[in-house]
Parts: C-alpha cells; sequence; structure tokens
C-alpha cells in the first residue's frame, strides 16, 4: 500500500495527530509527516504524541532530513530544511 | 572514539555549526547534534549547512526522536520533544 505524507504547518499539534490517527483508522500501514523550517518541531511532536498516547504499539522506521531551495516574498533565494518521519502502524 | 554532544538552544545557527566542525577538525569522527522543543529546527537546520557546505563527504547516519518529562515554572509536568541528530565526518 502506498504511504501517504501529511503536511505539517502551523496549525496545533493535534490537528496532525488526529490526522495521522486517521489513516491509520482508515486502512494506512505508514504514514510520513513532512515539515519544513519551524514547523520541524511540531512534525516531532505529532510523532511523539501518536506514538505515545494515541497509538500503542506504533514505531518510528526512519528520518530524513535534507534542504530546499525556496524563492522568499523578495523573489530572493533562500534554503529551508525538511524533516520526513516514517511512522509504522505496527501490530 | 566517543562522539561528543553538541546541545542546540536558542543561539544563532551558525554558532552550532561552528561547534561541529570545531569537534571535526579536533580528531572527532562523529558528533551528536541534540535538541528539544523549538529548538529542534534548528539542529536540523544545522546539520544540513555542515553537510551541504562545511564538511563535504559528511553524513547524517542517524536520527532519533524521543520525549522528556520536564517541569515548567509552575512546576507542573509537561512533555518536550527531544532529537539526536548524529553526524560522521566521512573521508
Amino acid at each position: 500500500m502506498e504511504t501517504n505524507t501529511i503536511f505539517v504547518g502551523s496549525k496545533p499539534v493535534m490537528n496532525y495527530v488526529l490526522a495521522v490517527v486517521t489513516q491509520f483508522n482508515n486502512g494506512s500501514d505508514s504514514v510520513i509527516l513532512r515539515a519544513r523550517g519551524k514547523a520541524i518541531s511540531r512534525a516531532v511532536d505529532a510523532a511523539e504524541i501518536v506514538r505515545n498516547r494515541f497509538v500503542p504499539g506504533s514505531e518510528v522506521k526512519d528520518i530524513q532530513i535534507s534542504t530546499e531551495e525556496i524563492e522568499n516574498f523578495n523573489k530572493e533565494k533562500t534554503n529551508v530544511s525538511i524533516i520526513e518521519i516514517l511512522i509504522e502502524k505496527g501490530e
């Protein structure tokens, strides 16, 4: 089964926790949380809350970091860090 | 050789980049960047800047996330996420 990606932005962390739980309840075995810049810490929080409180048996299977070049409002190029956290539902 | 840990906090990201580069120049083969809460995104930025710009050949070898319970200023217990990024110097 394909792994769906949830993009973590500036909403409250529980929104993203709920999105992961919903994916698992709809039959997904794994989900990727993806965030960039300051939202990275929120993606980590969401993964930890899913694992510790909402989906017993779920595990963080892989974490990748990378860099993307984006254009800011002045059309200047700037680099932003990305995190991708793969969570598996487990048993 | 033991792996030194650099604690990433609220200083400018280049402070932590410099700390990693200094470790490598002093003979360390690997360094761990550790951060919690909102500093997590800064640790990822530091790792990416080291890898992409300052230490060609260096690689992110492992990333772990976890949760710690801390006491806030009201003596209430609250959870905070932790990231640990292992960087190896490479060739």
